[in-house]
């Protein structure tokens, strides 16, 4: 299938590039021009899209998720993150069926594509019922290992690294992570370093996400998780730390010695009283800062907007510098860094030969209007209302406020009540 | 005009009362009856509408605004406020004609319907010309006074306070204030004070925003601007605090004693590195908090989903308690308190007698389901999407994305480019 659009503005996310006007040409699932208007010659189109003047991105990558926990959405809300776990969250989950999570997984799909989601780091058991539902849907999926001492085994994890990367041409794929310090033995950890270093692979994983993690791990070990984590020998590859909203001074040059992404969850942060990451910290010691909304339970949603808004708005008060964090680098946060922080630096920018994950932002909006500076109201002012196209691996997914999915949104609402009222009565 | 709304989840804002469902009887501007399905008896509809199980509430009450500046969105952001508003906001507005404010309000008011907005508690200049523009979409405003040394003249102000609250039938009334303890010479609050007590008035000011401005009015008076402003038989009929960020506790007696508002504006407090308002402290004293966006200068979108976030997530955060102000209590500052704030106390509640003044929540949207619990998806998991329809007065000025206005949305467009262009190059 070749698509072209035009009568675009387009932000191409490549460094330096400023917005400009011309169109887009896609064959398959791949970008082959990006740049002005151009005469097609000998090209022909199975479909033209006139973008109206509207804006054209890559889409947002949301770097941190757990998506089957829609069902969760306002069941247990007001609540201290080790409560809500252990009292709420891990005995609803125990009752999950893969085909619970089936269904639960094609909700979030959908709320990702109405808020301009292209792909998400997913973190998620019940991993082949997951890959199902977005595989079906189109969406792009990487899985992040989640193993720790109440679910997972070594053989297991292998297995999956196997079986979720060796086909290039799928939309999901898989990255070697754990759940965090405090759910994890030494001996499981160890286990997973050797595994890094067999296949020299990064190492994902929760971390310093409250202070109450951050004592607990000085206690028992006298190092901080991240210390103590990297003593082990778990980040030779590289990988990245979820929250990372406690550090200290040490950890801030683990992370950027050993290359670290950091990935920053701020709704949930603020909503579970977390505290707020150090963002702006993180930048200016060059560690690469991307963006998840953490799980739908914690949050309650997965609105790249908030999340967008509240990295800039946040770094601003908590540093008493108006200028913190930038639009532009909030944009680059949720597009590029992202995409390169879950191993997808081919769906980071729009460039030929890059993937075809792309978004429409409707300027013909009063939130966007006027139109002084079309960057910073995508960051400023921007909202779901505003995402006009999601488009993945040059498949239109979401247009106008219209699924074009496998099934209908009714049947997902539907089952998603029914796990929702059997688990949690 | 007679409408019927049926087949509606209700939530009425009402003490204690539940979601239910049921429908909503409109005559004119005014709601006839509200409660479970019913027979229409000897009653004939001009229209009648079904909510599909949508969800019907009071509109949000934007409680703190400068519509016009519009033009400014994006224009000067990343600066602390007295520079912005020095050195960018005032030469820049010094410009604005009164025709300008016309056309940027309408922008406004769009931008309202689209968040779920259905009055406004707006300071700005140019009032004819504001009032025209609201008028004509069919939306109501309240204006707060927002003379200060700089501009205004008592004289005006005593005219204005006759000329827009004689005809209650009006869309448009008019509150007493003045811009801020900064900006006003002593001279000139003693003469605000005076009209207060001859017409029994309210007043309404900015008031403790930034740290600089507290440390400011000490400096001068020997005392915090609430103290000072208090001191100056300021609140003798109550009134109300824009922004309210930093208060000692001899500010947090003063605000109860005098039974005066607090108006918080989160996002924009952050975008200026304000701060965080104490607001579960105002809350647990029994001082009634409403909510604004504050103008889009500063915010820079005014979405009453952000806002409302916000003051929670930010309270939990603040305290350390993820139990601070919950969902509820949100949910009745944006509508309850916010109306009662402003002088709108017909506005307040979905009840008989009450305006028509309602908005109607889309709930078959992915960041709405499963519906456990509807209010809380509203406040934490609800955006701009979900607004299905906004009725003022009985009149639907919004519905499924289109706007129904006195003129079109390309021509505010247009003429809000233009302004911005003139005046900002």
């Amino acid at each position: 299938m070749k698509t072209r659009i035009y009568n675009a503005r387009i932000l191409t996310m490549e460094e330096k590039k400023r917005i400009f006007d011309g169109e887009i040409w896609i064959d398959g699932d791949t970008i082959i021009y990006v740049g002005p208007k151009r005469e097609a010659g000998e090209e022909t189109w199975d479909r033209e899209v006139d973008a109206g003047g509207n804006l054209l991105m890559p889409g947002f990558k949301n770097a941190h998720t757990h998506s089957a926990m829609t069902f969760l959405r306002s069941h247990a809300d007001d609540m201290k993150l080790d409560e809500w776990l252990n009292t709420r969250v891990f005995p609803a989950e125990a009752k999950l069926t893969g085909e619970d999570v089936y269904w639960l997984t094609k909700l979030a799909v959908m709320e990702y594509l109405t808020s301009g989601v292209t792909s998400i780091f997913d973190m998620y058991m019940h991993r082949a019922a997951g890959a199902r539902a977005v595989e079906e849907c189109g969406f792009r999926n990487v899985f992040c290992e989640s193993i720790n001492d109440f679910g997972g085994t070594i053989e297991q994890v292998e297995a999956d690294y196997h079986t979720y990367n060796q086909d290039k041409s799928r939309l999901v794929s898989y990255q070697l992570g754990f759940h965090a310090e405090y759910t994890t033995s030494r001996e499981l950890m160890e286990k997973i370093a050797h595994l890094a270093k067999k296949y020299k692979l990064p190492v994902y994983v929760h971390c310093s996400e409250t202070k109450k993690e951050v004592e607990g791990c000085r206690e028992r070990t006298g190092m901080t998780p991240v210390a103590y984590m990297d003593s082990l020998g778990l980040f030779e590859y590289g990988g990245g730390l979820f929250h990372g909203v406690h550090m200290d001074d040490g950890d801030f040059s683990i992370i950027r010695d050993k290359k670290l992404y950091v990935v920053t969850n701020p709704a949930s942060n603020l909503k579970l009283a977390s505290g707020i990451a150090p963002v702006k910290r993180y930048l200016g010691m060059g560690i690469p800062v991307a963006i998840g909304t953490d799980g739908p339970a914690s949050n309650n949603c997965l609105d790249m907007f908030r999340e967008m808004f509240l990295v800039t708005g946040l770094q601003k008060v908590l540093c008493d510098d108006p200028e913190a964090v930038p639009a532009m680098e909030v944009l680059k946060m949720a597009t590029v860094n992202g995409a390169r922080a879950m191993g997808l630096p081919e769906c980071d920018t729009l460039s030929e030969g890059k993937k075809a994950d792309l978004i429409m932002i409707d300027l013909m909006q009063p939130n966007m209007q006027p139109l002084q500076n079309v960057e910073k109201n995508v960051v400023y002012s921007g909202s779901k209302q505003n995402i006009k196209m999601t488009m993945v691996g040059g498949k239109i997914l979401y247009q106008d406020g219209e699924f074009f999915l496998d099934c209908q949104p009714e049947r997902i609402y539907e089952k998603a009540n029914e796990i929702a009222r059997r688990i949690l009565g």
